[in-house]
């Protein structure tokens, strides 16, 4: 009983929620604390959620979005342009896009980048139906809106080359100063990508 | 659908998600993609271990600790002292203290401290419930345990006060400098405690 003052159901629960990025073994337990005193408002509307997005949220079989619709709403849209696609790495970023209401095609989730140091290979990224999409007549773009990184960079240029024998525009974002940055608080190399393509 | 990339299941999992402690919107929206993607491994197990939490996990009737038993596992433990009672402000200090493996009592979770500034008063806090319990014959010393803040010594001066009629003893726990603690970092008030109660 000692060092374990709280039942098992607890302790799991304290476990699991410590998995959670941005809780550590601490934060998980304030956090299940919190869940318990909350019994009805936040407890039980927590739990039904997540039963609710195990039994039927899933990856889109076009763009890997997360939905409850399989092809997701955004592939689905009659609204939205199918002759651009815009490969973003993950999910969140997809979402970023989304909230920022600029874009208005389609998306292609790659799920990651690739990566010499944690061995991650083209093969185990969501690529080869990237280059497959480009291949449809009707598309005439491919954004590749992967982060700014090192990595993202390779692989930006990977997906560029597997798709330089297709008639399709390849373009990337712009690097540029962040709208309400500060020039001081901006790397070197912001800077010199700012002013290169200055307008 | 712009701005809402993610269905309303999925939204409502971020939301919820966003109530916990440690968690702000942005966190929440990580946690519940990290979910999404380990459905097996986490959201699946998190999912049941809150629908067990719920449907198990109550307040007890003596103490107010947390536990799948009523009264809970301390209080009806046969090797514990019913002679001291550990008053303490919340169940995380209550598990704080159980892991310190130094205490051998019973518990008494008060809910929180005396606020005027929060107007929480002295019928908001299960002090009478203390004072009921101190007035056992079987019971020699009530230990506050309550936080070294205003709050909380505030707290335990009013509970002395209404304990003072009854012929149980009544003791702080002691303040000083932490073990492992530098002096360089604690607080002048934190010293003066350490000096005043030097050995």
């Amino acid at each position: 009983m000692i060092n374990r003052p709280a039942g098992p159901e607890i302790l799991r629960l304290i476990d699991l929620l410590a998995k959670l990025p941005g809780l550590g073994p601490r934060s998980a337990r304030r956090a299940a604390l919190h869940l318990l005193k909350k019994r009805d408002q936040l407890l039980g509307p927590l739990s039904a959620a997540l039963a609710d997005a195990a039994s039927k949220v899933q990856a889109c079989a076009v763009c890997s979005n997360f939905d409850t619709v399989n092809p997701c709403s955004i592939c689905a849209a009659p609204g939205r342009d199918n002759g651009i696609i815009c490969a973003v790495e993950d999910v969140d970023d997809l979402w970023a896009m989304e909230r920022s209401g600029v874009f208005r095609g389609k998306y292609h989730v790659v799920g990651g980048t690739l990566s010499a140091l944690d061995g991650i290979r083209p093969e185990d990224l969501n690529i080869a139906a990237l280059v497959q999409r480009a291949g449809n007549p009707d598309v005439r773009e491919i954004i590749l809106a992967l982060n700014a990184t090192v990595d993202g960079q390779t692989t930006a240029h990977y997906i560029t080359d597997r798709l330089s024998h297709l008639p399709v525009k390849v373009t990337r974002l712009a690097h540029g100063v962040p709208v309400g940055g500060e020039l001081d608080h901006l790397d070197d190399g912001t800077i010199a990508a700012a002013m290169a393509s200055r307008r």
